[in-house]
């Protein structure tokens, strides 16, 4: 119908100029990781010690995070289900094959190859959920071509990020709270900051959910909830470190899901639930721990944790989402600033906390493992000392403890300018013509990009008649800021 | 609107006040499990046998049970979907938090600490399923308030009675069939018993499904029914036992899917199912497997315990429900008494079978770890004699099957008399006025504790338009009973 | 009310008697593997050495393909909810249950026993895979006591045929391309021609989706997307072969869902997207790469493969479904013949070039593991040239690697006649006059098997009335031919 937003050319361009590029560069360059090579195996492998059996685990279950539970969470608006569910399996697909060329040129590239086990997967659905938090800035308002080159760009900024901060600046940073959450916070507010567009400041008539939404987005939140633990622990050490990992984020979104109970009934006039409320702020306490989660910060810092990350991102929701919105052009769809980024934010301190206050006393010798840059340089009198005690130490830089914190904040600092100005880029590029994006009035509307079935009109025309409309704007228009 | 079931103030401090205490109590009492302690770690121990990677596939496994399989589940109200998932999510929340520290102290307390792992947590998980079940018989009739309140008081009284069945009167009961199925249902039945409502007798006009209702309350069924098998064998021994465990389960589970459906088909007058039957009765299966499902019962007896726990709880849906509701004051919502209750009693008899039975003609040596209370106890010689074949042997108690067999039962009358009072007092506590309990006209209607969409009362006037009425009663009502 | 399908006497005694023959069979052959056998286990036993722990996790994560991947993907038909997800449960209990004891007597025989573990639970659940698919061809049609029926005599079939190609013919099929998605498809398309309904040719007012069915199917495909990497990895060698397979399955899928959404939207004459291609057309991929998923065919020939069977199942869709329903009298309802059957043949293909390419230089002496055939046979002196480097290697067949691509050839033809002969047989049998069939009329509805909730009704006349019937059949007709 509409031909500036049809996709029978652009997409498949797109599509297909993209398979053409990973054909060449799969064939040049990706090959397999010596766990998955069969040359290398020999009469002293033992398969069940094989990486896969490491990784697999926690690559499954962030597999459901991003396609199952990313996916219904981003479902929630009444008219805008298939896409969310569906733009949101696009845009993961496409992210993970690019992330797992461009990533891999920057962590698995060695005797002229890109590497490629598992582990490699794993690693792009991190910088795939970089993108899809991002998304959750922007949804509803951007076609699938716009979502794909936002892709397209996000992956190879985060790459250059990731790679620089953890090789040159080195940081602790378990969870990804600095490097997923804070870049892909700042990423999206910056695209959004570019695509703003006035007239959804007054609200849209199809910005609400629907009972059946409403549910299904909660499946996606509970989803999350319940493997967010294998999310945050994936990168840890083995052992003891990820057994922490998981126990501080089960805490943390506990904590954080009993004070997002309270937060949302206490605010609430006549002292009912808010969905939103349900499906966002609980997730709050998986982000805070991040940073810190495989530290000994004892459980009740997890427990306080979640509450004071929950606590931020219910109010952000309630003040600072508006705010930005009407102020400072930064329509933030989801709200991915109060759930990501503020938390995010605090998380970055308590890791500085963190690091501040461990001790050998607390941690015994494995304190340079954890904090591994803390660890005495090659040929120190120290690390042969503490070799003995763990025989796999690898030589660290030395670094005290209020020098890794100084440089923790640098990659603070230089992640959130990073991303911002990466955003902004990104916002500019998929703001040109021929990106198909929707108008105001098509925006949260199924109809544009699909083939709706035939119940889907009725929904909506039942929705704009006349008893319904006035109900609508005084209930449901609190509900539209969702966070991923 | 209602000022008496406002969540404005009671929740909130509800809450807060919870979490004081939680804080006080973990800064007191909470440190990591010797397998999460950096400290602990040394040149000798191997990352890779942490527990961690023994207890986590089943933790995540029980996880998704709870949180999503019981969430869809209790969502099969055609105007309580909200509630039904949202309150299984803050109650279990609510209830693993409690129970880490409870049972912490019961099972984990060692040298002032409680000692934090994901044993714990799984134990907790457990714990947070006996409140989960209980609210099953009271669903759709108490405020988020009184659920609150009764995993408060239900936890510890859990927590005493597993501690003290376990450690005085050592039982066998791998899968939980005493300590949690009949715990959870005689606590469940006792709090209904108090909080009789005469005029839900009568059948309500909410109390029916939807088509997507019942769509969402089966995809719960297939979470719990595929996880079922972790759920039973998360705590038996390693090894063959727990092989044996997964494996009854899910025979157990699937000759009791086939006979549901058989058994829907045949009691329905016009030959069709009925999808509260296929919700509830297939997973019958999994809970009569329960107290002997570590046992070399054979796979031939778990077939046909499936069988007969499903058919019983079956026939307790079509009769007992109905008549307990009648005329003994017990309105039991989800009939939790055939899925718990009646099952419970059927796999506790299975497992003084068991007991009678083993021999060491069957079991070999092992048989004394599998019922470690008949190993011989401290000193005796054919203890030594043992620990020779099976170098890790604890000592025993010496028991004859017989004595065990008397100890069962003794149990058995134990746990059910506990839950039963416990549930009646707690039943006393949940009825004072200030518990935001909802008037008999507000049961069964997310309205009262949720903001809805404006979709959801379009449906609901819908519904009451006249021509829809004849039809609901005489169709819808049929589906009330369900069970968790 | 149709007496000629009802339920009440055909399906109770068709369970009955089928559970009967269980019980007897159960008792007389059926006992403990030796990993979960207590006898078995001495003080050399390791527990967490038990197979269990190598299968346990690729069981339940098919589980959750069986149950509620394909249990959702099925449940896509507007009023045929209910039967898609409720005959997928019972289907796949009862056919898992035949499967455990018939494969039990060809693979898990011996001392007079079938011996069970999760090992023969796994293939079972495959062997189930294949019933479900082959239902695909005729959901929507029939009854769920001709589905039962089916299974009684597809399990097996399927049973023998495999047996006999792997005893006999000797393949290399690691993800089940030849044996389970080519013998489900052929006997599908066997069952669906004997079944023809020429009326149904001209379509169906209820072959629609509607807004939520598809967004319920759409939750199916990404739980099969999300875990097929499990299922084509389940039974392949452990080690870099499992490793192989999960990342070849993972690409595969991945480049297959990028390219269906761009043929989606450029075969759509508004450029819009179809959910029944993204349901569908997405999956091509991971079925693609099956018979080489474990082979050293680099990574980016597993992408090429996921493009090329998603490029052949779209048209197959597009052009050869609706060919076949005009022209052969195959009336493939999901378009099996697409997603397995096309997808099977190209995977054949690809394992066969896989099978001429295989060197030792690639592979390192264990190429003869995985081409297991090729090994040299007993008493050959390479054999213990071999064995030295790899001290497992069981002798195998010296066959070179163009025998071994004959016998690959044969094994599909020999799979496609065997398969199709054994659908046509059975679509005879349960054409038979009592198995319950509906009429055309009452076929894609629930109400026929289902006691329905009162708002069904309501959906269907609101269906009915007149602005939507014009809707109806120019939008959503396009949708009906979907597939598992």
């Amino acid at each position: 119908m509409n031909s500036s937003t049809s996709l029978r050319v652009r997409l498949p361009v797109l599509v297909l100029v993209f398979e053409v590029v990973m054909i060449i560069l799969f064939s040049l360059f990706v090959t397999y990781d010596d766990n998955a090579n069969a040359r290398l195996q020999n009469n002293e492998t033992n398969p069940m010690e094989n990486s896969l059996y490491r990784d697999y685990p926690y690559f499954a279950d962030v597999q459901v995070m991003i396609f199952v539970g990313f996916g219904c969470l981003l479902a929630f608006f009444r008219f805008y289900g298939f896409s969310g569910m569906i733009f949101n399996f696009l845009t993961a697909t496409f992210a993970i094959q690019w992330a797992i060329v461009i990533q891999g040129f920057f962590q698995f590239y060695y005797d002229g190859k890109i590497h490629l086990g598992v582990i490699n997967l794993l690693n792009a659905e991190f910088a795939c959920a970089v993108v899809l938090i991002s998304f959750g800035a922007v949804i509803g308002k951007t076609s699938p071509v716009q979502l794909l080159v936002m892709a397209l760009l996000e992956i190879p900024m985060f790459s250059v990020v990731e790679w620089a901060v953890l090789k040159y600046i080195r940081i602790n940073d378990a969870g990804g709270s600095i490097l997923i959450h804070l870049f892909a916070c700042y990423f999206g507010l910056g695209v959004t900051f570019v695509l703003y567009r006035p007239s959804l400041n007054k609200g849209h008539s199809k910005e609400i959910t629907s009972y059946q939404s409403d549910i299904l987005s909660v499946m996606g939140t509970l989803f999350l909830w319940v493997f967010w633990p294998s999310f945050n622990s994936a990168l840890t050490l083995k052992g003891d470190d990820q057994h922490r990992a998981i126990l501080h984020t089960f805490i943390g979104l506990s904590s954080s899901t009993i004070t997002a109970f309270a937060l949302s009934a206490v605010f609430n006039k006549r002292g009912k639930l808010t969905m939103a409320d349900i499906q966002n702020v609980t997730l709050a306490g998986g982000v805070t721990v991040g940073a810190s989660v495989d530290m000994m910060i004892s459980p009740v810092a997890a427990y306080v944790l979640g509450i004071m990350g929950c606590t931020a991102c219910f109010f952000g929701y309630r003040y600072l989402t508006p705010f930005m919105a009407r102020h400072m052009r930064i329509q933030d769809q989801c709200g991915i600033h109060n759930l990501h980024g503020l938390t995010g934010l605090i998380s970055s301190t308590a890791g500085i906390c963190g690091i501040l206050l461990a001790t050998e006393e607390t941690y015994g010798p494995s304190m340079y493992q954890i904090f591994s840059h803390r660890a005495p340089p090659v040929g120190h009198p120290k690390l042969l000392e503490l070799q003995k005690l763990i025989p796999g130490l690898k030589p660290g830089l030395g670094r005290t403890a209020q020098e890794q914190a100084l440089y923790q904040v640098a990659a603070i600092f230089a992640t959130i300018a990073a991303s911002a100005v990466g955003g902004l880029l990104t916002g500019m590029v998929i703001k040109l013509p021929f990106m198909a994006s929707p108008s105001d009035k098509d925006c949260f509307d199924d109809d544009l990009f699909f083939d709706v079935p035939s119940d889907f009109d009725r929904g909506h025309q039942a929705l704009m008649s006349f008893d319904e409309k006035s109900q609508m704007s005084s209930i449901d228009t609190k509900e539209v800021s969702k966070s991923v």
